[in-house]
Formats: structure tokens, sequence, C-alpha cells
């Protein structure tokens, strides 16, 4: 018995793409659910296979004859004859293989004309142009393909008769001189080919077949397979479909068109699209004729409407997806030629999903699994209005998104004092550092010239929602003329900006911004994912105002308070750096006392705004030098306090150089150097005796705190070993804020974690103290405060004595960027800077590990920290808070683990909402 | 039935130290193998426990009953009474526990004497001023003991009748004093205690078992119980000793001594000591009269000396081990007191165990357990002789071992020159850095006055086997002016030092020192040691010249090469920085053509010192800044050289603030700062232009490759990602080499290990780099290289993925050094200078893990790594290289992992070997 090779579309199994490849399949599938699809039949695979395995490549023994019979049927359901003069049937011949190689493979159309059928073909088309034109693309296409000849023989003949006729453009051409053009090919192909081109249109269809085969192992597909890591098992051999030619341009009765089944920019349940009458495909491509919308069918078509009702109604009750196909009419009948899952932005996607669920078209899974969370970020920042043209000044890395227009303003204070005057401003600097943090607040976005997505001014702005661009390295900040140069060109402070966190762009001037709303449909898909996932979904959040927003976005906690951006508010730094600059213990716990109720209504108001959800705060981690000026700082202004000292010295006239600040002199702190001279006489030569001895000693002791490898140095838990009274100052101010609340009746939950832990001894020593102060608070509140008391797991011999923590933690919280860290032994900053790049280009590395949780290293130590220390307690509560938290394939990952929740920014949670809804629906997987 | 609370020496089990105590076991042993011990019995700690816990502290039942009836058999051993006042019995009542708490609990001497045996004693000793002194002694300890009078109401009396009788000290008390005394303590009491002292000897023993009983609970006891963490579990209750009082002050047939059964100082066997004729054993303490050499007994007293031969052979036969014993003659009988293992010099111990093996006391594994690895060290490096008292001047750390004298200089050519001159020197520096390193080799030793244990200057110096102390920060090294300063005193250049590695201490002047040979005895248990082992011993160097004397210590290979060392030498630094000034790949490689015959030279001589060991060669592994100059040196450098380059432009006189090498502007490369000032007209400014241009282009590039934690940066293979041609030249350089010994009938296997991988990809990727080289010189060269490729094993990520790294890799090689690190997120740097010694005085850390491999972290990793090796790889060889390679502990924990070697610095190698045999040997432990 010889294989079957051939397979009508009504026969082929709609869902075996390996073997007729992806078009064959789709089309055996519309087929099957009652399409109108044009008639035909699919070669598959195995023939191509067999074709070329083949010794003298040789078409399969009895696939020519199944070809024959396959046309013959053909030939019945089109009423028309294969190589008939008359009423000629024409066919397509189209490679598919299992993958889509999109242009990687070849096909022919209009197979089947020859001088005889072209006759044919201009009565059936009553259009002698179009005919002509028909014909010799087919002989063009035929003999590059089937032939072998190269395109450029065929194009100087056609550009020899255009200049011949006088033609500017291909539809200038009279259908003549197309037929002068097509005699003209014939004799191309003779000439090259040695050899006629083929009358017979059996031949034809036989080298056609064998021509879609080959191109399988073409240098383009090959290249492509390669490329894009295709190997046998995904997708092997092409299949061949042949399908008869419909025609929308034969009449007013005929036409083509595209549609959608649904509106893809809004979502709204209406069919979308265009369509020509008594047109081709070819012609809504050139442009020539602008299409009408697809509801103009309705009056001018009626009856044909109704059919393309019909179909979207089958198209969507099949795939239960929106589609966007593609249909033609010939001499009324409707043929849909393919149908695909339409793209559609979010907006639409989340419409779409919501009402797709209420028409019982799909289940509320389903809905939330045919978005992905990622793109729900388009719904939660502003971005550029796409129908604006512009063109940007600069680009630099987008590092946070969303869109804003300001005036630019080149230091923080400037940015504060014209945002609380009602101005909008973009907060231009070389690089920011945590005493701009004021700044950040009262500007609409934030753009560096300096640093990557991970610099201060991409991390602080991320946290906060708003857009930054960053290490926009084409502008060069100068700080003293108020002033930044792009190229030649000068901005000045005060000239509007627009800057794109989405793609990294930065344009002059305003551009309009298309702000999101929040609709109904997102929040009641974001209730689903809530009600289907497992993981719970906690923000990170430094102020009540952060703490707040994430509630909005539907945070159930905070995962993450960095206690020490509080102490970077500009009111504040100066009593830090009074604690830093202390020689003995009295003198930090003075400093310590100034600081405790500041800390306290930063917690009160946090619990607050959370009440009655956990808020886990985490103890101070970085090291205090970070809290300090940069030395070099320290040293320019040092240097030029002295000179100022020495100017004052000897005379009360204007000096012209000063770069302090005059709340330096006159008594308040501040690290910017960038202000107007002062007038000297106005100078009390004391007070900056004073100033120069405060910052001598600030350098001296900038110094000697100055590490190494500060990522892995003094600070964390290790501070306290060294300084036990800072941690208790904070212990002490997040137990009062909590006994103050509940005193209120306010319901507070708060956590205490501690960062940087790597052994149990650590947790012990705070514990300590956390069981004094507690006892102390409780007395003196005279209320009982339900708090917890756990540990940051960043460390890898965190992960590793897990059981030993979890005796003492009573949760756990992965920091997994120090963590992955760790692991790699790669300083982030070093690494996204100096050699990533090159992992990444070179295939080391396919993924960003800060951005994608790695897991096999990082997760591996993750699983190992689960099970231990769930061995030691059973209810230990574990989250993650490092910015993984808030990204899809990292929070499917630690729902696989078993976290018990993640955070992430407040801006990412509805993402993390969605993501965690879909690591529990394991049905689908997505790739983001 | 009532318990059996007391055991005679002759039945107690002498191995039960829980039951009857330390000393009562070793009395009852000692007994009962044969030695004359003076009669007595054990009341056991069960009867103390039972006392303790009865309601009003009565001494158990039917105690006193059995203390009666072995008092009687005591008294029937002894010929004497107790209570008679013709011929007294008096006994000592001592405390002793399971553990030895030395001093923390109460002893009673002479107990039985009253007024009436009194006499008795005087009649047997024939000694009245002995007899008096001791009744004194008795009443007073008595006094304080069992009745609890405190010391200074005795010590009044006492001082007030020296006053009256006008004795300076108690030894020119006269008989009629004493008796005074005494008569006066029995005073005190009676007026304190309000109750007469007992005359009653029964009553005296009853109260004197009660308050040995009630010391264990004693304040004192209890303290030191809690400071050493003594649980109930390792000593519960004392038992008290009653033991009949020998007097070796009886006349000339008496006597008293101390003896090693063989010389502790040098481990002969002979028999080592010293005695007093007619004397008690406070005589000997006193100092009051010089004992003679043991030996003099031989014909002093001729059958006492055969008697303490006797007693030392059952010693030596019994406890297998040199014995450090008290013995007592009372009239012609020998009496032994006390016995317990000798302690020994490293010289002694070694001697000891090879002969003790010889004569068939000890098997070799025996002889090797008893030898602590580390006390080897002794025996590799001159140390300071013992004999000599000094005052150091200053003292530092103890970084590198031995001791050494020479004249101070303060830099690295200085030292040269001085050294090829044949001048001993002392290299004295603030700190070294790489470029000093010539300086080492022309020194004695290195002395720095900043920096740890692990700062360049110590872990180089303890890598070439030199003296080191580091840290030293009360010197200040004032370069400029060539001297030194510690508190007032200044140390001019050419001053002789001394420094002691060990120790840390620094003296002005020479001292002579010991300089250790390499016994025949230590050769035959490092045999042994090697043939019990499983563990390999390799060796790390840099140099054929560190090769060849590892290899003399007994190294079966090198486990580590670090290939940047020999980038360091003066000779080639400026090669290394054309390569890393170079902005083209072509400019780089031309710069690696001229590095690569140097290093393949390098190879060439570690091959054959090596031959046929393996030797792993790792590729360079720093971050290629650490070749440039200090930022701020170069800052520095420039600001001089462009005040020169002023100063040329103005005038050729003298400019006396330059602080350039000479060499700089003359053409050589060198980071020294100081030398003498240049004639200015000397000066070619063409040139002068040149070295500006450099140094300007070194300071950007420091610039540009600063990195913010450089421990994680781009560093090992993360280089040869972005610089794959610098590992291909020191590959084809290993390569090379190998192949040229080949052809010189030289055996070779060199490894070619990668540092810092985290993922098999890098290793892939250097390995394609291996494979292409190995056929071009193996085709080039005509032979095959019998080669292995490997890993180190220091990032985290490696042991967690070490299966697929197995994979690829032969060789696995632990760096825990920078595995620690990573796993604690502790930079060794920082932590030992900011952090650690806080952990390790608060108790969150018991033990450097930098110098003590941490089991528990690290070493759980370093499980997770070796067994996912060989799981994929059956024949993976694993080794460690790091400095825990050389501790014994870390040794141990090598050995249980199951790893194939360790390597350590070369010096190190005998400690390991015995380590490694110590590893093997479970029967004991040691705390090293």
């Amino acid at each position: 018995m010889t294989k079957k090779y051939v397979f009508a579309f009504a026969e082929g199994d709609g869902k075996n793409k390996k073997l007729l490849g992806g078009k064959g399949a789709n089309l055996c599938e519309m087929t099957q659910i009652g399409l109108n699809v044009p008639p035909g039949f699919v070669i598959s695979t195995e023939a191509c296979l067999d074709y070329l395995a083949s010794p003298n490549k040789q078409l399969p023994e009895g696939l020519l004859d199944e070809v024959r019979e396959h046309i013959r049927r053909v030939e019945e359901a089109t009423g028309r004859g294969f190589g008939d003069p008359d009423n000629p049937l024409l066919v397509s011949v189209r490679s598919g293989s299992a993958l889509s190689m999109p242009g990687m493979m070849d096909t022919i159309l209009n197979l089947g004309l020859n001088s005889e059928t072209l006759k044919g073909l201009i009565k059936q088309t009553n259009n002698e142009r179009f005919a002509h034109d028909a014909y010799r693309r087919f002989i063009q296409l035929f003999g590059k393909v089937a032939i072998g000849i190269p395109d450029e023989y065929f194009n100087q003949t056609l550009e020899a008769i255009k200049i011949k006729s006088g033609a500017l453009s291909d539809t200038d051409l009279t259908p003549a001189d197309l037929q002068e053009i097509s005699d003209l090919f014939l004799h191309v192909i003779e000439e090259q080919a040695l050899r006629p081109f083929p009358e017979d249109v059996w031949e034809q269809l036989t080298m056609a077949i064998a021509a879609v085969f080959d191109s399988w192992m073409g240098k383009r597909a090959v290249d492509y397979r390669r490329e894009f890591k295709i190997t046998p098992e995904m997708a092997n051999g092409t299949a061949a479909n042949v399908v008869a030619m419909v025609f929308g341009n034969m009449g007013n009765d005929s036409g083509t068109g595209v549609g959608f089944t649904r509106d893809p920019a809004t979502g709204e349940n209406k069919m979308f699209g265009e369509y020509l009458v008594n047109a081709q495909g070819e012609d809504v491509v050139a442009g020539t004729r602008t299409p009408k919308p697809i509801q103009a069918m309705a009056t001018e078509m009626p009856d044909l409407y109704h059919q393309l009702e019909d179909l979207r109604d089958k198209l969507e009750k099949h795939y239960r997806e929106v589609q966007d196909f593609e249909f033609t009419i010939e001499r009324g009948t409707l043929y849909c030629l393919q149908t695909r899952n339409g793209k559609m932005n979010a907006t639409a996607m989340v419409r779409t999903s919501v009402e797709m669920v209420a028409e019982g078209l799909l289940s509320k899974e389903e809905a939330l699994l045919r978005i992905n969370p990622e793109h729900l970020e388009q719904l939660l920042y502003p971005g550029l209005d796409p129908n604006f043209k512009a063109t940007p000044l600069a680009q630099g890395l987008p590092a946070s998104p969303g869109a804003a227009s300001g005036k630019c303003v080149f230091d923080a204070d400037t940015a504060e004092a014209r945002g609380k005057a009602g101005e909008k401003v973009i907060l231009v600097r070389e690089e920011t550092k945590p005493e701009d943090i004021h700044g950040f607040f009262a500007s609409q976005g934030i753009l560096t010239s300096r640093g990557g997505k991970t610099s201060h001014a991409a991390v602080v702005a991320r946290g906060m929602g708003k857009p930054c661009v960053a290490g926009a390295e084409g502008i060069r900040v100068d700080v003293l003329h108020r002033q930044a140069q792009v190229g030649d060109k000068i901005i000045h402070e005060g000239e509007v900006i627009t800057i794109d966190g989405a793609t990294g762009n930065v344009y002059l001037g305003e551009i309009p911004t298309v702000v999101p709303e929040w609709s109904k449909e997102l929040d009641t898909l974001l209730g689903w994912a809530d009600s289907v996932a497992r993981l719970g979904v906690h923000a990170n959040a430094d102020t009540p105002e952060d703490a707040a927003r994430a509630r909005k976005y539907g945070a159930k906690g905070i995962g993450l308070c960095r206690t020490e951006r509080m102490f970077n508010a500009p009111d504040r730094l100066p009593k830090v750096i009074d604690m830093i600059l202390a020689e003995t213990l009295e003198d930090r716990e003075a400093a310590l006392d100034v600081l405790l109720p500041m800390q306290r209504s930063d917690f009160i108001g946090i619990f607050k705004a959370m009440s009655p959800y956990p808020v886990t705060i985490r103890l101070l981690d970085p090291p205090i030098h970070e809290f300090l000026p940069f030395e070099h700082e320290l040293t320019q202004q040092l240097r030029d306090l002295k000179e100022l000292r020495q100017a004052v010295d000897t005379a009360g006239r204007m000096f012209d150089t000063i770069k302090l600040l005059d709340q330096d002199i006159h008594g308040e702190f501040s690290a910017g150097i960038e202000k107007l001279p002062v007038r000297l006489s106005a100078l009390d030569p004391e007070r900056l005796e004073q100033v120069i001895e405060k910052k001598t000693l600030m350098l001296q002791r900038a110094r000697t705190l100055r590490e190494i490898n500060p990522m892995l140095g003094h600070r964390g838990v290790r501070l306290s070993v060294t300084y036990p009274e800072i941690y208790c100052m904070q212990i002490r101010a997040i137990l009062e804020a909590a006994a103050t609340c509940l005193t209120e009746g306010v319901e507070v939950h708060p956590e205490i974690m501690v960062p940087q832990v790597c052994s149990v001894s650590e947790l012990e020593w705070v514990r300590r103290c956390v069981d004094e102060i507690q006892r102390d608070v409780q007395d003196a509140y005279g209320v009982w405060i339900d708090f917890k008391f756990g540990t940051m797991i960043e460390v890898v011999r965190a992960c590793i004595t897990a059981n030993e923590l979890a005796s003492v933690a009573e949760f756990f919280s992965f920091g997994t960027n120090d963590l992955t860290q760790a692991t790699f032994s790669f300083s982030r900053e070093d690494a996204e800077n100096k050699f990533l790049p090159d992992y990444q280009s070179n295939g080391l590395l396919t993924e960003n590990p800060f951005e994608s949780l790695d897991v096999k290293g990082v997760g591996g130590l993750m699983r190992i920290a689960v099970e231990n220390g769930r061995k030691s307690r059973l209810d230990l509560k574990i989250g993650i808070c490092g910015e993984h938290g808030g990204h899809p394939a990292s929070i499917r990952f630690c729902h696989e683990v078993g976290l018990d929740y993640v955070s992430c920014s407040g801006p990412r949670v509805p993402i993390a909402r969605l993501a965690a809804a879909h690591a529990n629906l394991v049905r689908k997987q997505f790739d983001v």
C-alpha cells in the first residue's frame, strides 16, 4: 500500500501542523468548521521529506496520481477546468511548515495560466489589464522559483518597456505593454533556461510542487532555522498547499477586505475592518484606492455583510479569541482566505477578556490567561500620543515607564521651588544622589546623562512610578551655567522637554500624552486574578503616599519598607550625619534620639495607610558612609571653603568662583554645590570656621568608612553588631508607632525585618534588643503589639542555614538582588556597565539575571532555603521583595517554589496580581 | 543495701573519672599498675551530689562508716594511727572532679594534727620547726576552708609575730615563733567561729570532706564552669581524695623531686628532672635550695635511682607517652605522687614519636596522632633565641611566621640594590603593592604599618615563606626622609631591626635567631604520614624557585600557579600596562605577543622543577586595573609632572619638590614616587610630554576601569568574555611550554584552570579556545600533550551548577577564600578591618571563617559541588587551593567531604601532610 500524501481541506486534521504545516492545517480547520474557503488540498511534509531524501529528487511514487485526483475534485467544486482555455482553473502553490518562517520559503500564484488559458481569464474577469498583469507576474515568479532565473533578468526587461512606453510606474502600463512584457519574459526564460516556458499546466504544477519542497533546503530557510534554533523535532519539511485562486476583481459583486472580529483599539464588541469593491488584495496594498470601513458593506452589499457577520460569529465561537481575518468576494461569494488571533493593545485585551466571559465565550481562567501581564504596563502609565510625530533630541535607557513633559531644571532645590510654585518640571542631572530625593517628589520625571537601569535615579523613579530616562549620554549637563547641551544645541533651564520612559527618547517641547484610566474591566479582571492566585501580592513602599497608592493598585500589605529612604529627607540628613560623626556612644545616642520621633511618625503614617494589612519594615541596610557626600565632593568643597576663607580674610569684595550653598555657611546642611555667589561681607567668619571644621571631620570620617567592596561591607545587621543603638532606635520607633496606632484604635501588624543576615547568631543578637524594647513599650502604652520578627534572605549562607534562622525568624523575605550578586559573584553595577552586555552578545547568558530570576542558581538556593526553613518552622511566612518580585516569569517561579507572597514596586502590583493568577493556572505558558 | 561511696586506690576503676574525679582515678590507676602511691581512698562524686542534694546537707548515710573502715586500712598500710599521739597518721583531703578545674575547689593538707599529734609529728620527723610550721598551716587552711574564716585574720596575726620577732620572711621564724602563731591561730578561730578548733581528728575529717564537697558549689567553681561551658554531662560533683601524707624531709634518706621520662627539649630517650634531699615540695618552690639534676641520684642514692628508673619504665609502658611525674622519698621509700603527659616542644615530639615506634611502644599511627600538625611550624621557620631577653619596640600582627634581622629600607628598589650588594635588609613600608615584589625577593622579612593578615604583604610573604609583621600601627613610615618613627624614637634607613612573625613583635637591633633543621626523624614521620593519608598534598607556587622548595617540603604537585604574579615583575609590568592601555584589538594582541614568550619561559621553569608531577595553572584572575597605579598616585604624579613642565619651560634651575622617578622621565616605567631631585637641564622636554601623555592615558583608563565592588567585578573568566585574546595568549604559553618540555624529554602534566566561573557556558567559551590552540601547538611541535582542563570553584553558582560544570571540567579546585566571601557576603578586607572583631568579641562568630573553613555554610556548598560534580563525571579530580588548604581542621573537612588533594603555600606542606594523615586516622581528634 502506498502512503497517503495528499489531503483535501475537508479531510486533513486541523491540529496536525507537523504533517500539514501551519497554513495547511489552518485551511483544513477553517473548511471543516464550515467557513467558505477556496477549495484545495495539502501535500504533506512527508511528501517533501521523501522527495528530498530520494536519490535524484523524485516526487514520491503515486503522489502525482493523488494530485490529479484532488485537482479533479477542485475542478468539480469550482466548475472550472485546470488548463481549460474557456474557463480556466488557476491555483496557488503555497509553502508552509509546522512553524511559521515568514518569507523564507517559496509560493507561486496564478498557476495554470498559459497563452491559451490567458484568454479564458480575460473572459472570466472581463479585465484584460488584470489578466495580462497576472500572466506576466506568474511567468516571472514561476521563472524564478521553479526554473531558477534571477529576478534582474525580468526587471531589466520591465524597465526597458516602461521607458519605451513612458510609464512612470507599473500602474501606468497598458494591457498592450503588459502583453509585450509577457512575451519578452517568455523569451528570457527560453534564452536563460535553454528550454521553453512550460505551456502544459500539469508540468507547471509538478515543477511548482518540487520547487516549493526544494525551498525547505534553500539558503534562507536553512539560515533562519539555525538562527532561531528550529530543530527537526519542531518542524521538518514543508507542506505544499494547492488552492484555487479566487478573484475579487470580477465586477461590482466582487471585492476584498480584512477584518477584526472586535475593535483591536478599544475592544468594543463590533466588527472592525475595511474593504474594496471589485479589487484584488494588491490594490489595498498599492494604496491607489481608499478602502471603505467594513460597516459600509451593510448598505452597499447587505447580503454579503450578513455573510461576513456570520463568518465573524463562526470564527469567535470556534477560536474563542478575537480573529484577524482576510476575505475575498468573487461574484457574490464570500471566501475566507486566512484567519489568525488578532493583535490588540492592552485596553482592548482587558475589555474583550471581561466581555467574552460575560458572553460565555471564555471562562474566567481563560480570560486571565490570554493577557500577558507585562502588557498591563500600558494601562498604568501615561504614554506619548501615538498620532503625534516628533523626532527625538536624544536617547537614553528606558529606566522607568511613563511619559511626561515639563520645564527642565538642573538641581533638586530648583525642582522643589518651581514645583511648589505649581510649575511642571523635569529634573535633569548628570546622576542623582539620595539627597536629591525632594527634587524627585517635585518633578514630573527624571532625566540623567549617566547611569543605567539600576542607577539611583532609575530605582527611585520606578519606586515612585515616575517616568525616568537614564544614561542619555548625548546630553552634557552644565549645572554652573544652568543649561544642557546636545550636540551644538543648547537647552536652557526652563525650556520644556518631554521624556518617554518606555522608549528612552527625549524630545524638545511638549508632546501630548495619553493618560490611561483604571477601567472597571481592569478591576473586574484583577479581582478574578486575586481569587485564582495562591500567591499574595504586597508592595514595596517607603512613605504613607507610596503605601496608599500601592493599596489602590491592590497591594495586600507592604512587603518592604526601606527605613534608610526616610533618612534621606533634607531635614533629616544633617541629623544622620551627626549620628555618623559621633565619636562616642553618648553622642551617637543623642543624635539617634533626635531621629527617633521622625521615624516613629513615618511609621504611624504608613501603618494607618495600610491598616489592617501587614507592613514589613527593614532595619537600616546600607553602609553608613552612603549618607555622607562623596569624598571628591567634600575635597572640592573644602578647597573652595578654604579659598573663601582666604578671600574673607583679605577683602569684602565679590568672590565669583564660590560654589557653596549659602545654607552651608548659614547653618543648614546641603550637599549641593551650585549656588549664586554670595556677598563676602555677609559672611560670619566664625561660622565659616565651624563649617570648615565640620566638613573636615566629614571628610575624615568618609575616608575611615570607605570600603573596598561596599556591597559586601559593613552594612545591614553587621552595622548593628558594631553600633547596636541604631537598630534599637529603629525598633523602638516601630513599636512605639504601633502602640500609638493601637491606642487610637487602628489595627496594625508590623513585621520587623533584619537585612544581610548570614547566621542565626545575628538574629538572636537583634531579637534580644527587640524583646527588651517590646516589654518597655508595651508597659508604657499598656497595649499588646501583634508583630512578627524575621529576616531578609539575601546572603547565600542564610539559604544554606535556613533551618537555623527559622528557629528565630517568623518570616523570610528573599532579597534576590543581593542574592543574585552573591550567587554569581557579579556586582550588579559593575556587571551591567562592564561585562553583562558581552555575556549576552556572546551568548553566554540568555537573560540578565538581575531582571529575570536565575532559576538554576539563585532559584536553587531559594528552594534550599524554603525547604529547610519550613522544616524548622511549619508556619514560616515566606515572600520576596527584590525587583524580581514584579517580574512575571520570576513570579511563576516563586509560586512553584511555594512562597506565600511577592512584593514589588507599587505600579507593578497589577502586573504581579495577574502574573500570580497565571502562575496558578498551569494550562498555558506565556513567554514574557 | 546502701550505696558504696568509698573506693580504696587499689579497687577504684582508673578509667571512671566521672565517678572518682580525674585525680582519684589517676591515683587508682597508678596504684593498680604497681607504682608506690601513698595509701588512701576516694570518696566518690556520687557522695558529693547526694550530700549537696540532701535537705540539710548531711553526709550520706553509711559514708562515715565506710571512711572509718578505709582509714583503718590506711593505718594498716602505713603503720601509723589516725589521731595517735605517738605515731600519727596525717592525711590530705583533696578535691577533684571529672574535668580539671585547677585551683577552683578546696584541698586540706596535714589533717590529723592537733596539740597531741603535733608531738608525735615532731618525733617522727625529728624536725620541730617543720612540725610547728605544718601545724600552723593546717590550722589556717582548715580554718579557712572548713570553718570559713577569711585569710586576713590569720595573716594579720602572722604579720604581728613577724614584727615582734624581727623576721623579714616566713623562713626567718623560729619554732617558738611558729608555736606562738599556732596558739594565736587557735584563738582566732575560737573568737571568730564562736567554737573551738576541733581537736578530734574524726571531726576534722568529717568537716574537711563536707568542705571539699561544698567547694563544688563555691562561687569560683560555678563561675569557672559557666565560663568554660562545663555541663553536668561533662563533670558533676567533686570526689574527695583522702591520701596519707608522706614527708621528704625526714632525713638524708628522704627527698623530693620532679621528672620527665624523656628530655622534653630534645626528645632524647634519657630521664630528665631534678631533686632535693631531705626536703618537701615547698622547698623546691621556695627556691632557697638549688635542686640537683636527677642523674646525680645515681651516685648519691643508687638504690633509689634504680627505683626511679623502674618507675619511669612502668610509666612509659603503661601510658605509652612521655610522662611528667612528681615523687617523694620518705625514709628510703619512693612514692609517686602524680603523673601526667609531658609537655614538649615540636623537636622533642617528633623525635620521641619516631623513637617510641622503634622501641615498640607506639604504632606509627599513634605516633602520628600525638603530634599537633600546627606545632610543626616551629620546625620550619627560624625563631628568636628564647634565652635572649629584649623589649619590643613596637607590635603588629603576626602575618607570616619566622624571625629575621636586617637593615631597614623603605622602598623595594633600595631593598633590591642593598640586597644584591649582599646586605641583609628588612623592607619597611606603609603597605606594599604588586610592584614591590622585587623588594620582597631581596629582603629577609617585611614590616608594614598598615594592613592585616590578608594584606598584600602578608599574603606574598607567606607564599615566599618569609617572615612578615603587618599593620604595626605604632610605626610611622616617612619615605621622603628615609626614616620611620615610633613614638619619639627615629629609626633611620640602614639601622638594624629584628621582626618576629610568630608574635608580631618588632625589635631594635639584631636578636639571635634559632634556625631549625629538617631532621631525619621529621622525614621519617612525614613519610609515615604520606603512607597513611588518603588526601594528596600539593603546593601553591608561582615561580620555579617556589616550586622547587615546595617539592623539597614534599608537595606532590602544584595546585595553584597564579599567572598574574608573573605579570608583576618590574620588567613585565610596562608590557602589561601597554596591554591595558591598548585601544584596539590589534594593539592589545601586539602587547600580548610581547608577554607570551615571558610566560612561556616561566612555565617551562615550573614544569621542569615539578616534573613529573601535575602543575595547575590558573588563568589571569584579578581585574586588570590592579596592574595600574592607584588613581590618587597618578593624579599626584601628573600634578608633579605638570609643575615640572612649567619649571622646565621657565628655567634650568633645580626644582626641589619633584617626587618623580627619573626612569619615568627617561623611559622606564615605575610607580615609585620617591627620588632625588633631578637636574632640570638634563630633561628632554619631548620625552616629558610623552610621559605626561602616557600618565594621562593611564589615569583615564584607571578611571574607566574603576569598579564599585572589584571583588565581584570584571575579573577572571569575565575578562576573557570581553578580551578573549588574553586567555588565548596564556593558554598558548602553557601549551607551548609543555610542548617544549616534551621535546626535551621532560614529562609534564599541565592543568589549565579557569577562575571565577559561574556557568558552564563560560567553560565552553574558554574550552573552544583551548581546543584550537592545542591543535595548533601539537601540530607545530609534533607532540601530544597530556593536560587537563578544569575550573576553580569559588563562585556560589558554580557549586549549585557543579553537575553542568563537570560536563566540561576535568577537575575542580575550591577557592574557599572567594567562596567564603560570597557565602557570607563579607568582603574579607573590609570584614577583618571593620566588623569581624566585633563579631568575635560579641560571640556571634567563634572563628574567623577566612582562617578556619566554615563547615556549615561554605562546607555545605562544597558538599553540594562534590556530590553533583561526581554525579556528572565519575573520575572528576577535586582539590582545594585557598588558604584553608593548609589549615588542619579544614583539611579534616576536605578529607571527610571526599577531596583528592589539598594545596597550600609551600612552607605549610609538612603541616598539611601530617594533617592529611590525621584526617584519615579517626581514632583521636585534635583541637587546633
